[in-house]
């Protein structure tokens, strides 16, 4: 975790405190389901409950301090809280295996982190929404290969964006589901000490599911796949920034991130305005990225489980989510704030002195009458000449001035063919389907 | 691909002529669409379909040639079309643009690999199923860290693989979803010159559902979401095969690969069986799962679109779906055809003087009065005996004789205590829960 | 591998007939060594050696068939060789293991292959070289974040490429060191069955080092070593292919891939001229990286040896060393033929209206006397003014203007600022550096 | 970065004092340069180096707080240093850019890294060394395919692993040399605005190279091949872990990691002993080489440099190198400590009843005139009777029984074959080439 890329809500996740008063939760709800069945006193769950309602103060040093000699960590907090709670406490626990604690509370805090970030695309997609239909009907060079090809709407490219993102959000919810799972089934899953009934009750009080089947783990195909979600969501967020960017570079200008007006973009170029957050978000998108493939390893644990997996979960647990979270967070920001220039899209538009508007005059001509090849023949002619003056000369002029031309397509035709509003009759349509009908 | 991990089946979804065919129902359909509206002749749509109706070979070789010309694949097949049907076929691709073609057929040809690995998942699913209720009572011991733990059954690691790949099935049902999408919406995805009416037209008639919003391409975050889940399922099956090596090995032999009599394990040394089909699965993963970083990375495409994806397609489309088409199948194979040895799980078992039951005695004796501290260390010091001794010790016996024990459990109690039986009290439960109420 | 992304002569190296042939010299080298030590009778080896002699066709199908009778492929070669050499033969393979025989081979094959690669290095140097030699002084923008900075020149971002594929060539020669050694050591690598001379003898004759210890293979690190450089490469290859695209991107048209006269760029657009080859490029080197992480997984096989390195050597071996070769063959055919445009670099080093010399200002300001956060204002706000105006107000006519400019700096001085060839006075330094003293 | 997963002498080179004291040097450094080029007074670095001298504490949270208003980092710490040493500071840092103190401290930065991370290896090989020569000659099995192949000598797995890291070794000075270079070049490295001697200077200063052509950055396919050489190690790392994993397994035991007498090994199972620091191990090498896709993706900057390579530093710079140290770290404790059990090897070499000696029995038949397929048949036929009987029947015996083996071979001969010795006369040779002639 690198502390400027981090947002506070995400990193309370996954601090000492937020993981021991889960382990709390976890074993004060087993208790009860425990006492449920006779096997403890119910005034052992009580003890515990009713200290927990005193909101006491988790005491993340004193608890380590413990650690430092047990070298466990659960029982290093199971002995703290007896310290707290007195007598009652021994019944915790019962029949329970470490990783039944562990391994739920991780569920927990990785429901958590997607909550967040479920929420923070919510908030991208707003975002993203407002300003998508502010520019519903922005005309925009459309390009493949990094060269015009024809007209859209800067609205357009924020609806794929919009359509995108709302992908993302139905995979974070599934990627939620995939991991929200409570094993309480003692040291080798076959709940030899522990009854069935301990899970159900803890997994209903923490709003998790039961996991079917666990060895002493939880099956880590469930957290490869949560990991992975997260690298796509952060290849999405790579696509938008990447499009910030080159819509920021010099030559193209038509967009840009904001820049307050105290802001110094360089310490030797004052005139820079540099899409440094975008270019951040390009950086961060590969951090979170980095996190499937070491996931994936974690899969094949041997046997019954081996604790391979606890390291790497150490970092990319908190790693990807909270850089994920801020990373959303940052390009809600860019998205929000982004300054749009129409005039220098239209500017653009025009600079290819037509040339955009090539493949309609090219159906056209196929409609006329002319044959494919024929067609593209006489496109491409002129096409040619107006690329290689720069856009100094007009294609519409041109083909006016072309009697092949003109023999299937009158002057007024053609002035038609290079009418804006042909590309937009759709931009309804589509919007309709990513934003749903008004 | 390389041949040897490869099935015909999938490899045929890549060939040219599967290509091609999907072509062309791709553009006999929105031919059909086109014709609807009025924009091109129904004769066009009809003599498409007339000839169709022949079952003509597909030359490739022929559709090969003309691309070598004109360098441009969808050209080089709409003329081989158009040689073959004649005058009418130029109404075909009418304001379609090349990706309408390449991307729609994509969408395809993963969907049908989709299908297929479905299918193979099921294959597996009745084989594990088959052999876990068959070994359901077999018990064996459960290994954490690869270190004996406490006694489990042997259709219990198999009702654990089940529900893994009963995962693995639900999320490839969800990637399939994912990239089975038609997009004809020309060249930069505004529809300006096809109505969207044909786009959902193919869609319906192809099975796939339409993309809401396309650039000129489908976006890219559904491949790689599609190709992260082979991934994960890969995964899976590196864990199963690792348990089946693990299983093998000399030492433990609890269960091998089929060998058939005929068969040389080393030219060497005569008397090998080696688990090579499980070794092999092992690398397989790895290389389904090196599909998963590139797929990430063809995201972020430039603008509308730029062409870096195909290449990569082009290798990770056959090779990720072709290889894990295999491996399923051969995984499907291993577990169909594995020789289990209930005797040796037995001998195993035992060879730890009974120190698998230490944790029940340590139950037992803080039910029995003693803290959890007095418990943990009555049980390890006469467990540390056990262990000392390689298994030739033990631990019930060495318990009877400490007075300190005794003092708290009889000796029929500690008899009682080191039953198997104990363990398997609920494998009917967590059968239920994988496989089903009966 | 995909035939489209793959050149002859290194697909060769990877052909089943170049495998046997290494297998062959392999087995007789050693029979040699056996033979010079007695352990087999010399006349063994002479019949091996003369039938070579003869130049046999390498029957791939023959050994094929025997194959998927012994299942096994070294035995069938052995098989097949004593078919046509006859008795004598029997002393072949004396002591040795197949994987003697398998890993050797494939140090020749990656040995043979970076010899390509280094080939391929040397020619793309060769024309990255004569095209910055003939634009050593041809001014152009840079840009730092896309956003112009100060002037370069285009031989100046050749020399850079230089610098750096020069540095490739370094490491595939490390690379290529890595893995080219030879182990003849037996079933587990202790030279039981087999004097450590044999494998000193065919390694002298196969242009290997000896494997210092192996076990029943050579360790995997060397080759996790050997794909992670390709990797690397990749990496290079892609930042030169995205340099390229940027060149030619419709707003910037520096340069272009060439684009011969009948070529087609698009079905619907016909005066499009796509980057599509450096667009591919990015996809290549997309693919020759994914090699890297089942690179590096394979390091770990299981005691002596594991086989779940093979199968994915088999796709890597190949695949990556096959897509590099084509990817540095296609990238020097760019920049061997790449239409560069100085007319057009010098209009977009001018757009700017001067700014890209505004540091210089600063700092002739700051020498002048003024404080640096002064100097850094005073700049600021004509740059400003001037960037507002998108370029067509002159940065120059501003200062001239600012009477707290010339307070500092006269018209003279401030006019000498603006002169290109300030920026060019160390390109001879840095060419130098890079291509070493005339 | 993970405090468990950390030490203090790795950690402190990434801290802010580290990274500031390593500014002021680069600075400092050039300011002399520029005095001795008569761009600025002597006095001004005399004045620099002369605060130096007074060994000042470096406020970090002072300059932190400055770049909380300038947002950016090199402007304010000189500021702060200007603060601190008055109007001779002004001279610092002219001509220079951000990147040229950024970049070079970074060089600094991993080249400590690399020096502690070789100093690591050595300690690892030391302690590598020391146990190998300890149990040079002591009997274990090999395995290949995790099947017992023929026996080795625990000293020659130890100096397989010996050989590994000391060509981890090589790498890492290799590794060290690519990025330890030195850039101060100005803003697009054209040196416009700063002699290139003063970069010379700097690099002679800090042991550093020049970089031989510099764009703003120093290039990033350097540090790739850092991250990637790191990478490789720890799939070294991994590979050793593994293999103490499998020595300890319960079924096998030929070695344990060190367990104090007052440690528990689980919660629940007081008897364990579990591999948990090469378990630990395993993870954290999966963390290092995840290090590696990111740092591939950075080397493509845009033009000449953008800054998405920066948050991927601020994160694999330090988890990488510090985790890596650390897991070097622990690896020499463990091997340091190992508690290795020759009695248990033995045991495990004999309980295949003799098998591991049959490829030297089918050589001794084939040498006495047999074919080989004849005494593969023999050897088989009797191997197969001892592998049913788990090691109860013995070779040896049965082949003496065997009226067609005897028909080749004397009793005598049988037993001789059958000696431990046989497989250990190459040992010192093997070791003369790992740890050089005694």
């Amino acid at each position: 975790m690198v502390p400027r890329y981090a947002r506070p809500e995400m990193t309370a996740i996954w601090s000492a405190e937020n993981r021991f008063r889960i382990w709390f939760e976890i074993e004060a709800h087993a208790t009860d389901a425990l006492a449920d069945l006779g096997t403890v006193p119910k005034s052992a769950a009580n003890a515990l409950w009713d200290w927990w309602a005193t909101k006491p103060v988790i005491d993340v040093a004193a608890i380590d301090a413990i650690e430092a000699v047990t070298k466990h960590d659960v029982i290093a907090f199971l002995t703290w809280v007896s310290e707290n709670v007195g007598e009652e406490a021994r019944f915790m626990h019962q029949g329970m295996t470490s990783s039944d604690v562990l391994d739920t509370c991780l569920a927990v805090q990785l429901a958590q982190a997607a909550d967040l970030l479920i929420a923070d695309v919510d908030a991208l997609l707003a975002a993203i929404k407002r300003r998508a239909f502010e520019h519903k009907l922005t005309p925009t060079i459309g390009r493949s290969h990094g060269i015009h090809a024809e007209p859209v709407t800067f609205g357009l490219k924020l609806a794929q964006a919009y359509a995108e993102f709302d992908r993302c959000k139905a995979r974070l919810i599934a990627a939620r589901a995939e991991v929200a799972t409570c094993a309480i089934s003692g040291a080798v899953g076959t709940f030899a000490n522990i009854d069935p009934r301990v899970e159900a009750h803890v997994a209903a009080k923490l709003g998790l599911s039961i996991e079917p089947v666990s060895t002493q783990v939880i099956p880590r195909d469930r957290h490869a796949m949560f990991f992975a979600t997260l690298g796509v969501v952060a290849g999405s967020i790579e696509r938008l920034a990447t499009e910030v960017r080159h819509l920021q570079r010099t030559e193209v200008l038509e967009a840009e991130e904001y820049f307050s007006p105290g802001q110094k973009g360089s310490s030797a170029m004052p005139h820079k305005r540099n899409p440094i957050l975008t270019e951040n978000l390009t950086g961060l998108a590969r951090m979170v990225r980095s996190a499937v493939v070491p996931a994936l390893e974690n899969v094949a644990l041997w046997h019954e489980r081996d604790i391979s997996h606890s390291s790497v979960e150490r970092f990319i647990g908190p790693d990807a989510t909270i850089t994920l979270d801020f990373a959303l967070g940052r390009l809600t920001g860019v998205i929000d704030k982004l300054l749009i220039y129409p005039e220098r899209m239209q500017k653009n538009l025009d600079r290819m002195g037509g040339l955009v508007h090539s493949q309609r005059v090219l159906l056209a001509l196929t409609q006329a009458g002319a044959s494919r090849e024929d067609s593209y023949l006489l496109v491409q002619r002129n096409a040619m000449r107006v690329w290689e003056s720069d856009g100094q000369l007009s294609l519409l002029e041109l083909l006016k001035a072309d009697a092949d031309v003109t023999a299937r397509l009158s002057a007024a035709q053609l002035t038609e063919l290079f009418d804006l509003g042909y590309h937009m009759k759709h931009v309804d349509t589509i919007f309709d389907r990513v934003f749903g009908a008004a």
